[in-house]
């Protein structure tokens, strides 16, 4: 019998506040959603979330994909899950690409020479020396592929496409993303011998965000780079004043064999260990800066949720697994260097355990939308978890989770249902892949709360017996 | 007769909103003051603060005093000042001693090596290769000058005296630059090898604020470093985690014999055009940003404010001098390599002359107090400024304004009365000798504002004959 039967009857009492559900049919399910509310609450006044982010960007300082640093900081909270009370704690290595960006430099030349404030774009090549070229500016990916053959030989593709827009969800990313992607290779293919972007990032700091690139037969095709929003201005007044500008580029970047690393441990189930529920965020960083919002914060965030959960009382049914993946921040020709395909193929069959994944990787400013599986929307669980979380600030999102982030999203691939705990971005974009991204911005208040919707959230999952694959979409879903 | 005797009869009329005098018994006054009114609202709607602040920053970028690209600013702002109407352009050369910062580096040090955001300090000297030593923190100086001598041999003092207070008058300032000035020489003494003071700022970014140390015999004792706020906090993390920390620290600095200019243009008086008001705010920026809000805003502010006044259809009877110092951002020996020291030796005995002078440097936001001289405060003059400049929400400043700032400092010394268009500092030091001084951190709105307080206050004592230092402070204040 499912949760979401025996809590109909309580669904249509009114709550105001604090939660206030009397026992419905079935006992063990208003002793569970009233445990929720005790987790939810226990979690705001204290966890270990603001210890754990702490620790490691103040020990480890960044840790990219495969160094050194990543794999330190793996083992130390593999001791530290060990500490905590974590269960089954391991460590399950993967080879990759990794990338090290070394010196890299950029200015205007001419008569007036002026520094740019760049940052090689993740996984670039160097520059082999320095590249001195014009810059031809474009406003779109689409002007850049349009441009005639060869008419960039010898020369400097500059895309400017202007600031992102600051979102709540985070949704003018995506687009720019896509220019940061494909902007080498498109380069490349009219001669170009670098690409430089506005950096993507919704700031106005000379704090150039770095992030992927795609490759493209093995490789990145040029070498590309972030130029900070004041430095684009600047080169982009430049341009508009008349007369071609011209710059220098110099990057000694280059990528590397490593390892990489998940680390895993886990509550287990009391009655239904072999039931999973992941929670997964991830190790690395970017090399900037130290990692805390990205995402140091969501290792912090699920596991002071987990622990919360084992310091109840009582432990949940099922398993609650955390996943810190190694090698997040990586776009490869395959999904063989990062940690989400190494997991799910360290699962095997157990895949079809695999109850739900969520994932915390947008920073710790507190949530307000959950989002469920499309079939769980509008259903008494929903409406159950809606109850837990209404008093701290979280609505039902708009959406169906379909697919998770890039740590899960493999789990997703192989069936696995997810949920989406929406946060607050507006400032996520401000300081992602930059060397802003310190302990310092994590707002300890925000992200207690966030702690608490996912403690409360996942042990209303992890001690009932809920099967998100078997729910189908209504027709209509309820309001 | 003066100014402040004919608005006797204007000052207890009622004002609100917008300035409504009837004629008072001088009508020439009254005339003065409706058209410093007229001034105003016309600074309001228009001026070329903006142009020339985008202009000079966009051309040439960072330009710190005795630098090519400092010299070439002043040249281009004489052809700007001819260009709009400006007469008896000059350009005053003086040598001084310039600093160039090489590159620069610093490290965490040990099992989990770390990069640490600096800057060294402006005439700070290199570090001859790389100091690798362990770090010694003090909260405040004179905790460093109380150390035992010797205790610091071999070592690397760090003052980290916690965050900046952010403040509207930007009071926070002073206390830290003291450190930050004294510091080096205070290591020096306790045979410490290099000095590191928490970047004096109120904003917590990567992003290091750069500054003047102070001269010992002719040089800057130790190599000083400003550390970043996050990387003083990760700094001072580590530290409390126990067992020493070593850090290295890098940098190719030096000084170098060069000239520095100041660049005068004025408003020539129609009737007494030996009788000069001074506006005054410094070419030279650091050289980490562009120096938009330090401070090329100052100049824009000071020459559309003059602009304004000459195109109001009437010339007023003084002359309006604009100066843009060179080489303001210095604090060597002697004063000799300042451009308010090189001013106030060219002109002489002509100082005598000098009514008044006044400084912009401090950003571009809105003005929100005057301050005159203490004989001025509460006199008929106050009052008919207080008119003009309270419907644009400018009031009396609490502070008899009696220094200005480095430019007009030597012409205060030299016994110039000064006033004060007290500017909101607020955001002022999360930028300032920061590489995030740049031309999008300027709110043209806000500067608008500030031109309009400066025009219509300068008109005002133009087109008067009022003789500040005539004017003895009154033993009660009017309020």
């Amino acid at each position: 019998m499912r949760l979401t039967t025996r809590l109909l009857a309580a669904s249509a009492l009114a709550v105001s506040g604090t939660l206030a559900l009397v026992a419905p049919a079935g006992a063990q399910d208003a002793a569970t959603v009233e445990r929720a509310a005790a987790i939810r609450d226990a979690a705001l006044s204290r966890n270990i979330a603001l210890d754990y982010v702490t620790q490691i960007t103040t020990r480890f300082g960044a840790r990219p994909a495969g160094s050194h640093s990543e794999q330190q900081a793996a083992a130390w909270a593999a001791g530290y899950m060990r500490e905590h009370g974590f269960q089954n704690v391991r460590i399950e290595q993967f080879p990759l690409v990794g990338w090290e960006r070394g010196e890299e430099s950029a200015a205007v030349l001419g008569d007036h020479p002026q520094r740019l404030v760049v940052a090689a774009l993740g996984h670039s090549p160097g520059t082999n020396g320095v590249i001195e070229a014009e810059v031809v500016r474009f406003e779109t990916l689409e002007a850049l592929n349009a441009a005639p053959a060869g008419s960039l030989a010898g020369k400097i593709a500059y895309v400017d496409p202007g600031q992102m827009v600051r979102m709540q969800d985070g949704s003018g990313y995506g687009p720019l993303t896509r220019i940061r992607g494909a902007g080498p290779a498109a380069a490349a293919a009219k001669g170009a011998v670098a690409f430089v972007i506005r950096s993507v990032g919704s700031d106005e700091h000379r704090m150039p965000h770095t992030g992927t690139t795609r490759y493209v037969d093995g490789v990145v095709p040029l070498p590309g780079f972030a130029l900070a929003a004041p430095d684009a201005d600047q080169l982009s007044r430049l341009i508009a004043m008349g007369g071609p500008v011209r710059i220098s580029l110099s990057s000694t970047a280059h990528t590397y064999q490593t390892v990489s690393q998940n680390v895993v441990g886990e509550i287990t189930g009391a009655t239904r260990p072999h039931e999973v529920i992941v929670l997964g965020s991830h190790m690395d960083s970017w090399d900037l800066g130290t990692g805390a919002i990205d995402d140091a914060a969501g290792g912090a965030i699920t596991l002071a949720a987990a622990k919360t959960i084992a310091e109840s009382g009582r432990r949940p049914a099922r398993t609650v697994r955390v996943v810190l993946y190694g090698s997040e921040e990586v776009d490869q020709p395959t999904n063989t260097g990062n940690g989400g395909g190494a997991y799910l193929r360290g699962i095997g069959s157990e895949v079809e355990n695999h109850i739900i994944a969520g994932e915390s990787d947008f920073g710790a400013d507190r949530i307000y939308a959950l989002g469920l599986p499309p079939g769980a929307q509008g259903s008494d669980f929903a409406k159950a978890a809606g109850r837990v979380l209404y008093p701290i600030g979280v609505l039902p999102s708009a959406d169906p989770e379909l697919h998770g982030g890039a740590d899960i999203g493999p789990l997703a691939g192989a069936g696995v249902p997810v949920f989406g705990l929406n946060q607050d971005g507006t400032r996520y974009f401000d300081l992602h892949h930059t060397a802003d991204d310190t302990l310092d911005k994590i707002d300890p208040a925000q992200m207690s709360q966030n702690v608490a919707a996912w403690a409360a959230l996942v042990w209303l999952i992890a001690d009932s017996d809920v099967d998100f694959r078997a729910m189908r979409p209504a027709a209509q879903a309820a309001h």
